[in-house]
């Protein structure tokens, strides 16, 4: 299956990120070739998606090293001040950090010279992102089994190609059980206040041609309670060692309703996602974004001015809501802390 | 305790209504003479909220009625007519069916004069209004006791001075706890699509100095995980006989979360709203609204272009979820038929 956009392309010389930010309305890649210019995609919301900013950090810290040596100092203090620069770009996601650390550990064997050194990161970064598309697809053939033929699937945010490298993990499960000749409806949360739902998901899958419905998030509930949803399905942005889940608001939410009405609560999300060093959800560190993205929406002022507004970018799920982890390596099931344990044995 | 602004205002010969479509931006009074521009008001939703729809529907019926007897027609007739238009303006909303059966018990026995007949209706109209201000000031008595002193409590759409003749229903129980010298804190649910919450009800705490932050829909959750919500109050559109409870659409989710935290989920509500020939909630008719308040906002598009949508106005809260309903009667306590039984009796 190719898809008919790409969420990030690296041409050798700069990394193409589509604007996130200007979808559906405008489909338009934005280029980098800079290590601070990569942090301030990821930080803006150009990119999103947990594997995608994972990915985009690793191109980032390829971009830090001139391959003509230029910058005038050892390519390694270039390095890992972009590794700095990027890592604080957002906290929740562990990808990022993952990403990060995985081209610092390339980075350690490489040679001084920068065109040897740049020419190893790229690998190591292409590495990175082709086996997280392939990561998407072992996800797909695992989890398709999950969706039953016919059967209406409500996903929050956005776990699709465009959070990813491509494929993508909830969505592509959903993709991957579609092609394997189900019925699926999608039933798609809005997702606010980004968005990410109604201008991500929903275009993505219109893209694809799989059948969705777009809802304000706080429909979920009436559908879930007239029988109309069979199965949830989401991403996520960090999953600690016994299994409790931090992804996009809203989707503890999602997990205690479908536990109220007997509906199936899972999570697709890649092994890079896991942090295993982390114990518990609560020491999950959860990003609080600018009021504005409250307040405001499309640069109109949506509520009155001067209001106090909280705005967590994610919450956590405890384990005993998720019914299962879709990753690359096959299906976890509770209880997922030993599942995970046995995962990294 | 006046309120710095007027939701509806008859001045004799016409109703003058805020209009709630352009808050905040603008506190607009729109004026209207006759009972056509009053139903369509009610179906833009320049008014909303139950009780204030019935007030809006009984001036709308004295408005039908020319002083002057200038329609060339028996009065009856044109009351008559009027009480079809207006009666189909919004289908879940028992207050606005209510109101006009009222008013027609009312015009049952007036003499054929219309000039006699309108100054008699009028009468009825402003004792219905009346009547609703003090309702609401009872049920503030009455439920201020249900909300702890320190308490932050969540409220979902507008059930304010905004939503009634004034006061409020669930913002009535939170004013009359402050003005006990209960220090309360409000979590306002921004209400999509329509942005009850953050337009209406942010707006009226504020104007009213009571401490709020705005949230969006699906952060309910995170900050009941947390222990940050002591308890949920929200008004009502609509209560079955058996305690089920229509109100606006996400309230079932907010009940379903607050069972799932062990937080009391109130709902305060004039006994106009209270349909007891409806034995569940299941037999409440909910209205179905145009897709456009999903993926358009302040006239923007927020979706891809042809999306599926749907838009239900309200959703359905079983009695079982329901910790109390506070009416200008009194609390009602679980079991809510047997209560509800009793109060009309």
């Amino acid at each position: 299956m190719t898809l008919p956009f790409q969420t990030l392309e690296w041409t050798g010389d700069a990394l193409l990120l589509l604007d996130q930010r200007a979808l559906p309305e405008k489909e338009t890649m934005l280029r980098f070739t800079d290590a601070p210019g990569v942090a301030g995609a990821i930080r803006t919301m150009v990119v999103r998606g947990a594997p995608a900013i994972g990915v985009t950090a690793a191109f980032g810290l390829v971009l830090s090293v001139r391959a003509d040596g230029a910058a005038g100092r050892p390519w390694r203090e270039a390095f890992r001040e972009a590794a700095e620069t990027i890592g604080a770009s957002r906290p929740t996601a562990v990808n990022l950090f993952w990403a990060i650390e995985r081209m610092r550990r390339a980075a350690a064997s490489l040679p001084d010279d920068p065109r040897e050194a740049r020419r190893m990161l790229e690998r190591e970064a292409v590495a990175i992102r082709d086996e997280d598309v392939e990561a998407n697809r072992r996800m797909g053939s695992h989890g398709a089994e999950l969706l039953p033929d016919g059967a209406s699937v409500l996903t929050h945010c956005n776990a699709g190609a465009l959070a990813t490298a491509g494929y993508g993990t909830a969505l592509g499960v959903i993709r991957a059980a579609v092609a394997a000749g189900k019925k699926i409806h999608v039933y798609v949360d809005e997702t606010r206040p980004f968005l990410q739902g109604a201008r991500l998901t929903a275009w993505e899958l219109m893209k694809d041609g799989i059948p969705c419905t777009l809802i304000t998030d706080n429909m979920a509930a009436k559908l879930l309670g007239d029988g109309k949803i069979q199965a949830a399905i989401v991403g996520a942005d960090r999953i600690a060692g016994n299994g409790d889940v931090a992804n996009k608001i809203g989707t503890y939410g999602v997990a205690v309703l479908c536990r109220a009405h007997k509906v199936p609560f899972y999570v697709a999300a890649p092994c890079s996602t896991i942090d295993p060093a982390i114990r518990t959800g609560a020491r999950i560190p959860i990003e609080e974004r600018d009021g504005g993205e409250v307040t405001h929406l499309m640069g109109k002022r949506i509520a009155p001015d001067g209001v106090a507004v909280c705005n967590p970018a994610f919450d956590v799920t405890p384990a005993r809501f998720v019914s299962a982890i879709v990753t690359e390596k096959g299906i976890l099931r509770p209880p997922l802390a030993r599942a995970l344990r046995d995962l990294f044995r």
